[in-house]
């Protein structure tokens, strides 16, 4: 007996699922302007929102999950429940915004313009072990053009982006976007001999490519020939080529030169004979003539071959957008920002679905990351403003409180009324601060009768406290003043602007 | 080996899940530019966002879910990994979002101020079957005060409402708050002696009371008594009451009166002497007042007792939205739109996680409902402004194409390269119509040699077709223009500007 009643006022845990988190008042509101300023520039582009469903049926998500290990994994799944003995589908929340938008165009493709420039916004979720700032959901904000097969495609996306992250607030020279082609290392390959069935040496040299960024170019020679003894003492094997055979894929890795042309020269050089190499530069070329035409230089938009990411998955054109200014981590040493956008081509969207070859170019901006980028430079403004609010003196004239707060909506002034229990005066200006309120308005009875009311600036109050400062300041610019009713809204309004400009 | 072939090439099927769809272009836009006029009049009333995480711990959730038989099932779950051999726990998608809120509160209650005014806007999640216009994911928009036993926090919210109605384009005249309190019901049910232990009665009768909007007076009456025989000719027992006893209910839901006053004093009769029950009048009472003072009359917000939506859910007032104008029904009757948005008060939000009661209020607005109400009375331009299209006429200048749209866009005017095949040119003014294109650049190497382009008035072109106007029209109005290459943008500017006149 005793046990049972245990059980029953046993009180669920008020916990987000490990892994998952809330986001509150500021972070929503940054967030959201971010989205529209982003959707501003792919809008004016000519692309057109799509909002696809949460979830997918496994089925048409497929053995999509880029950058991942264990691509079938990694999904939050459920089977629906059996109808009329049918077992039910497996369903699954989207991982990505890319599988979606290949099942969209696959499944809408005959009511679709052709080519389909369309940009996603949303949450996607990842079936992965957290880890600290790393979440099963987050927001990804994409923009792809499906059904094109021309690179002033991909010139088009990285223009884009540039723009983009101008309208965010990334001003010129603290970024830059670099874009490489995985055709040129096709082609490399290919001087090598690694094309065809022997998919494990290939697959094993891309492997190593990834490392380039963590390693450099001794450790990728070392990785790809003999082996190499890595910092935590550990040996790790080799590909096991000779110096000879992996000299393509350094002079691949390193040609980036002083300015384009010579960048492309030296990939010329790296790709030897490979026909498909050699179309590879010669879209990286194109590309940057395109580019340079619209103002797009390589302060801006660069050819650099070093850029590795996504080389392994996309199949023409990659990109990787940088920020190149300087933050310092959690141990306080320096570091570059780093990556905030990636993209490429990928030349078999919709392949699985209908057999048929579209080509598809895209970038996914990680818009939780640029926002930390803003915030390192302290480019937002934490701090959100508050509303003003209305102190309950007498709960009886509730009415007056309401309507003081009405009009000072009317005139646009985010405002309200205290509403829990209105006793302890005390506690409504501790709720005051809390709501990082600017200005407090009181009227007890003695104020109605006289037909006034009093404003308190609470951010000047916390300043004088703050900062200690002498009488005679304080005397100057009164915390607290007397005005009439009728000049409520005019007062509270000069108020806050008088705040706003000593917070400037 | 023939058949692990044909698996092999077995292909899946692009189609959303059961249930779900995906919303292209205008939808999108048109949702979140209403989403972003209702956030902010929440904003301006001192209103946070909260954006929770999608999912939830099964716990957490509970069984919440209002409005369903099943309240335990009807959610989408699945259960997490075992961790070192302890089972995972349930995980679930959010169905609304006022479990996450008591979730949130619970778990953030000393970090967030009290009262707690919060919105919150995002797709939930029902697994249930899916109909004719109804999804499985749709779209809630809730805002709610949570840790304010006043009733002036239930009047704020209903004021709040008709302000957010009205600021996304709903007139004064073409809704109705109506306001009715859950109390005075239990007032009546007091004056019955259906109260204490004796659960099955009264549930039969608020069951009953349901069915007040589809079986009128009458149909009430006799399903409290001695049982209906509904529109299908099937016998429904009565709950048994006799006439004498089924009296209050009847006066409770027929008590609206001419005036606020009057339905007042006739609820005042209805409750008899039941505490609970004058409470209840008192606090509709208090609100209509309230409202009034800040110019909210029963035009716009009424106390009216046949509101029985939410009754058995809610425990203090309740209050719906009706849009009064009439629309025209699938089968062409003429019909009222009817309820846009509801909510109400409860009082145990939090108390199954802290067991500590804490009082809430809220509403939640169906956006796709008012989103649908704005189509059907022709308040939202359905038609996208598309971009213009600069068109392809020589393959090897698409940086000339390019730059152009370049420079429309650096003043502001949409626009997009056609990046599809260039071969065949009537495919491109094909894919312009598709886009909903106002205007069409095109240069050939004739005009590009000569310093002009022509630009096509893609919008006048279709309404000339449409209307089989005459040569002479056609002629003062011309479809198709040549002008300076460096006039490009006022030019195409001046186009646009003219094709808007003339569709306004």
């Amino acid at each position: 007996m005793a046990k049972d009643k245990k059980q029953k006022i046993r009180r669920p845990s008020a916990q987000t699922p490990k892994g998952f988190r809330d986001y509150f008042g500021s972070e929503v509101d940054q967030r959201n302007a971010m989205l529209a300023q982003i959707a501003a520039v792919y809008h004016r582009y000519g692309f057109d929102p799509l909002e696809s469903s949460a979830v997918e049926t496994v089925e048409a998500l497929g053995k999509f999950l880029p950058d991942v290990d264990r691509p079938n994994e990694g999904v939050f799944a459920w089977q629906e429940d059996a109808d009329d003995n049918k077992p039910g589908d497996w369903l699954a929340l989207r991982y990505d915004l890319t599988a979606p938008l290949a099942r969209v165009f696959a499944q809408h493709r005959n009511d679709l313009p052709t080519p389909y420039r369309r940009y996603a916004m949303g949450p996607v979720w990842r079936n992965e072990k957290p880890g600290p700032g790393r979440f099963r959901q987050f927001y990804q904000c994409d923009a792809d053009t499906v059904g094109s097969a021309s690179v002033a495609a991909d010139a088009e996306i990285c223009a884009m982006l540039a723009d983009t992250l101008e309208a965010v607030g990334i001003p010129r020279g603290d970024y830059i976007i670099r874009v490489n082609n995985r055709k040129v290392l096709n082609g490399v390959l290919e001087t090598m001999g690694l094309v065809g069935e022997d998919t494990a040496a290939r697959d094993a040299v891309l492997r190593t490519i990834d490392k380039f960024d963590k390693v450099g170019e001794n450790g990728v020679r070392e990785l790809l020939t003999k082996g190499r003894l890595d910092a935590s003492g550990a040996y790790i094997d080799g590909v096991g080529l000779t110096d000879e055979q992996a000299g393509p894929v350094i002079a691949f890795l390193t040609s980036k030169g002083g300015d384009t042309a010579t960048t492309l020269a030296n990939l010329r050089v790296a790709v030897g004979q490979s026909q498909t190499g050699l179309s590879g530069v010669d879209e990286l070329e194109t590309i940057a003539d395109l580019l340079a035409a619209q103002g797009y230089g390589p302060d801006r938009i660069e050819i650099d071959p070093s850029v590795v990411r996504g080389l392994g998955y996309y199949t023409g054109p990659v990109y990787e957008a940088e920020l190149t200014f300087e933050i310092l981590d959690e141990k306080g040493r320096k570091r570059q920002f780093g990556s905030v956008a990636g993209g490429g081509r990928y030349d078999d969207l919709v392949k699985r679905f209908t057999g048929q070859e579209v080509p598809g170019t895209g970038i996914s901006i990680g818009v939780d990351r640029l926002l930390a980028a803003l915030h390192a430079k302290g480019r937002l403004n934490s701090q959100a403003s508050g509303p003003v609010v209305v102190t309950v003196m007498d709960r009886d004239r509730m009415a007056d409180y309401q309507t003081m707060a009405a009009e000072l909506r009317s005139a646009g002034i985010r405002a309200e009324v205290y509403l829990g229990n209105p006793k302890n005066f005390g506690n409504q200006l501790k709720y005051a601060d809390k709501r990082q309120s600017p200005v407090a308005v009181i009227e007890g009875t003695d104020e109605h009768d006289r037909g006034v009311v009093q404003i308190k600036d609470l951010a000047l109050g916390a300043r004088l406290a703050a900062e200690m400062t002498t009488n005679e300041e304080w005397k100057s610019q009164p915390a607290q003043m007397e005005i009439k009713r009728g000049d409520l809204v005019d007062e509270v309004r000069r108020m806050i602007a008088r705040a706003e400009n000593a917070d400037g």
